[in-house]
């Protein structure tokens, strides 16, 4: 019971000092999250409000499913990207099918979050492995930050892939409109300065570092304050600075997603990846935050609260949620000691969309476009392309293919072509397990790698020796590699499978084996085993393989070679005693 | 050069005596290939003589780049199904769009073929474990059966999935030929009789073996002839009796595939399917047979060939092709030595095509439909599900699934779901790889599995043993092994990670590092390495993780210990030395 309801857990011990610190972190967090709601929306092509609805809901479920003390979940940049890309495919923006097809996206892929935990399928999240998603969120952080600047501008140009951006930007770049130009660079310019320096400008006067923290990150929130002021005061609306204008009052209603299979069909891909993508970028923060403080995080009840925060939005007529990484390290700083934190921002969120819609009327849009570009440059990481390049060819190679993909096609076939490429890369390395042929160290019973090891070994008798499990990614090359072996010498009579790292043969390996068993028999070839491991040994004896084997299954290799090459392994164990080479 | 084109190399020793031996298995495999490809054409949903046109120039192009020197290309069965079933969902049967769409679908898998050839990507075939494409096959092979069961007996009825098929059946079994169905259960019962005793039947009565085997091969042919002049002479064709009817006479012309980038991008999965599914049976066959005698297959060359062969099927107005099993079995049988004797069969083909199809007018469908269900009926092995499930419920599993998935939804579902199904097995064992902590066992510098061996551990030190190498797939498990440990005691203040088994660490693997660092030393444990292999240890030496590695990196587990708890692994080392236990 308490595995599937953490709250459970720590709700038995919440005191009033407990409740004091989550009060605190959720003060500081509503107010980050208020612009950045309102943001998001906006980047996933729905109306503001939905921001604020997808920030009540999906927070209070975390805290009652949640394994992380300090994870903030919410709307985040990549995946209203992402949502935006998947729905734009199927309605027009601002109708209500694309509202509905936004729900229903967050719901689908709720439920396959949720499936994947109860499944205890957390695993399918290593399809992505880091360089592809870490190219994928550079990438994606400059389609968003490209996609802000016609906001910024005053001009309208919108598109899904950078180049596409870029071209109907500069196109269109004649109706810049100068009021919303002036605003939207003052706003980028005090975020970044107060990004960088307030809060040292702050020490420097003497304000106490706590408060300097909050002051810090108030930075967005004067900014919507000071250019909603503004606009209001000199009615900037009127001279083409676009405004968010009626935000709807009052707390989200439930909503029931379209039951459409057709759009269901259409949108599970994308859901798929927004779920996994979500999942991999919540559990990295939720690991490294509960570090910190020696606390656990199941990752399959993670998957499971992550998929119920969605259904939540989804039922809240929100869009798709995860956990953020800035926001969740705020959080975390604050203070924040539980879930109940996440509660707590809930409750502000909900007084907030009650109380302070109408004053959202004249913010400017070029301001929520700032708070985004600043937000989402933090996710571009030029260095760590530099950085896996310098590691690895091959995984840098993986990291620029899905950076230029997304960029040029974008997210979703960005996202695909990287998963595509690390099952490739991953492929080729387990479809090649390290093989050696062995031979017997002079004055031992030990056998080595006849390239690393001066070894004798009889010109009747090949010996492989696998260092991998034989399952089907492997099967078919070591069929090759005996074939080619078999067939470079006429010499051999008896071939010995040395299997001492054999964990499993699954039964495409059975297949393989049987395979190889006629294949030598055919050609004159006896095979043998050595040192197969008791398990699997015990599934093996049973099997038409083991009946058919046309030699034996040795104990040991020394027994096999003493059997099948008596004298030379014999003289071979006594000639080489006084000159003995040590065994590694 | 000779790589490409390994006609060069068995060209150079062409003697009298190997032609003579190819033209005898050329003979025997066009009397085999004749009904075969006819039916098979149908099959795919079009024309008969498409299927004589695909065995044409494939086999000879198939002499130029095939490494086996017995493989035999042309239609077959399952690759039919898979035409039909992708190009059914495109066309209507009859039209050229369908024809058309056939024509790409081998083209787009021929070129797919040849490129995962020169880009060296066989192992992509690893994708499809033994149980999937061995459930597929017999899957494929009941739904051939069933969908030929309406042409047996002279009603309509087509569908792509068994359960439509039968349903379909059923509901017109009231239009049931008569005439049809005398016609086509007699050839069946004869083909029957003949492959289970015809052999014996004819030994028995001093029929030279060489001559029995030619004989009860020429079966189908009988057939055809038979049927094909009972119709005419009795003009069946009038009473209700399907006929082949007019099939044009002449080679096949030069001809391309549709250029329609849409039509591409539809056929662009099944085509991937067909070129996998056919490679894994091509190489299969190949390779078992090359054994046989001691030959080479080149898995990538094999790719190039058939890929090759699939475009030259294309040009030449044919559908896919590949090596069939049982066709090829006979070529080998029947004594052909090298690749001529495809380009032997090839000429047998033209000749046919140039002057026997007048005589396959009066052809009934139902001998054909015969044809196909005695080969496809060898396709269904029902004994493998239950020898799979003994051996290996997960595998049975796939297996099952994978049959159930094709009968209900179709091929293209079928394997798909097997495919993911085989994905899913895989990650889901990589993405756990064995793990063990370990300690000192006594009397030794040895450390062992503390669950498998009576070893002494120090109460600080937390010593992790990783039998696998580091990359994506379980990067993540590593952080959650290690965050589960450490945070389930207070006491450790050091993590030895032992590194012998890793033989590679790629850049996820290397983030994964880092964040275990961080993660650790943000709860006061020191993270260390001992026994980092060489080429592991060149590679991680410049990387930032080493430069931040919060503990040192050891030569030896030993050497760690003695470092980081020196008096317990001194005094584990003297006072253990007289009951000392084996290591092993």
């Amino acid at each position: 019971m308490r595995r599937f309801f953490p709250i459970l857990d720590w709700s038995r011990t919440y005191s009033r000092d407990t409740a004091t610190s989550d009060l605190v972190a959720a003060l500081i967090v509503t107010i980050m999250l208020i612009p950045q709601s309102l943001a998001y929306a906006l980047l996933a092509g729905l109306p503001a409000e939905v921001g604020l609805y997808a920030s009540i809901l999906p927070l209070v479920v975390y805290a009652v499913f949640g394994t992380s003390r300090t994870l903030a979940v919410g709307p985040v940049a990549v995946a209203s990207l992402m949502t935006a890309a998947a729905v734009g495919k199927l309605a027009a923006q601002g109708t209500p099918e694309y509202y509905g097809a936004a729900i229903a996206l967050a719901f689908l892929s709720g439920l396959m979050l949720a499936g994947m935990g109860l499944l205890r399928l957390g695993f399918i999240a290593n399809f992505l492995s880091h360089p592809v998603i870490s190219g994928f969120v550079t990438a994606s952080g400059l389609i968003i930050a490209a996609g802000q600047i016609p906001h910024l501008l005053g001009i309208r140009a919108s598109g899904e892939t950078l180049f596409e951006l870029l071209h109907k930007i500069s196109n269109n770049i004649s109706d810049i409109n100068s009021f919303t130009t002036v605003l939207g660079m003052a706003a980028v310019g005090f975020l970044f300065w107060s990004r960088k320096y307030l809060k040292g400008w702050l020490l420097a006067r003497h304000v106490s570092p706590t408060r300097a923290n909050v002051l810090t990150r108030s930075a967005p929130v004067a900014a919507v304050i000071v250019t909603t002021l503004l606009t209001w005061a000199f009615g900037l609306n009127a001279m083409g600075v676009a405004i968010v204008g009626d935000v709807p009052r009052g707390l989200p209603t439930p909503t029931l997603p379209p039951l459409d299979l057709a759009l269901w069909s259409q949108i599970a891909v994308p859901a798929l990846l927004i779920a996994i993508v979500g999942y991999v970028e919540t559990i990295s923060v939720a690991q490294t935050l509960a570090a910190k403080r020696r606390q656990r995080i199941d990752p399959n009840q993670e998957l499971v609260a992550l998929g119920a925060c969605n259904i939540g939005s989804a039922l809240s007529g929100g869009f798709p949620v995860t956990g953020g990484f800035s926001r969740s390290v705020v959080n975390f700083d604050a203070g924040a000691q539980t879930p109940a934190a996440g509660a707590f921002t809930a409750i502000g969120m909900a007084l907030a969309t009650l109380f302070l819609t109408p004053l959202l009327f004249f913010l400017p849009k070029a301001t929520l476009a700032a708070t985004i570009i600043l937000a989402v440059l933090t996710l571009v990481d030029f260095g760590a392309v530099r950085r896996t390049f310098a590691y690895s060819r091959k995984d840098g190679a993986a990291m620029m293919t899905t950076i230029l993909v997304t960029l040029a096609l974008g997210v979703e076939s960005g996202i695909l072509a990287g998963v595509a490429l690390s099952l490739l890369l991953h492929l080729y390395r387990t479809s090649r397990p390290h093989v050696a042929i062995v031979g017997q160290v002079p004055g031992t019973e030990h056998f080595r790698n006849i390239d690393r090891h001066a070894v004798i070994t009889a010109p009747d008798v090949l010996t492989i020796r696998v260092d991998e499990s034989l399952y089907f990614p492997n099967a078919r090359f070591l069929e090759d590699f005996i074939q080619e072996n078999v067939a470079a010498s006429s010499a051999i009579r008896h071939l010995v499978l040395m299997c001492p790292a054999v964990n499993e043969v699954d039964s495409s390996a059975l297949e393989s084996l049987e395979a190889i068993n006629q294949m030598l028999l055919a050609s004159g070839v006896t095979l043998h085993l050595s040192e197969v491991k008791g398990p699997v040994m015990d599934r093996l004896r049973p099997s038409p393989f083991i009946a058919d084997l046309s030699g034996r299954v040795f104990l040991t290799q020394y027994d096999a070679m003493a059997h099948l090459a008596p004298e030379l392994t014999a003289r071979t164990l006594a000639a080489g005693r006084r000159d003995r080479v040590r065994s590694i």
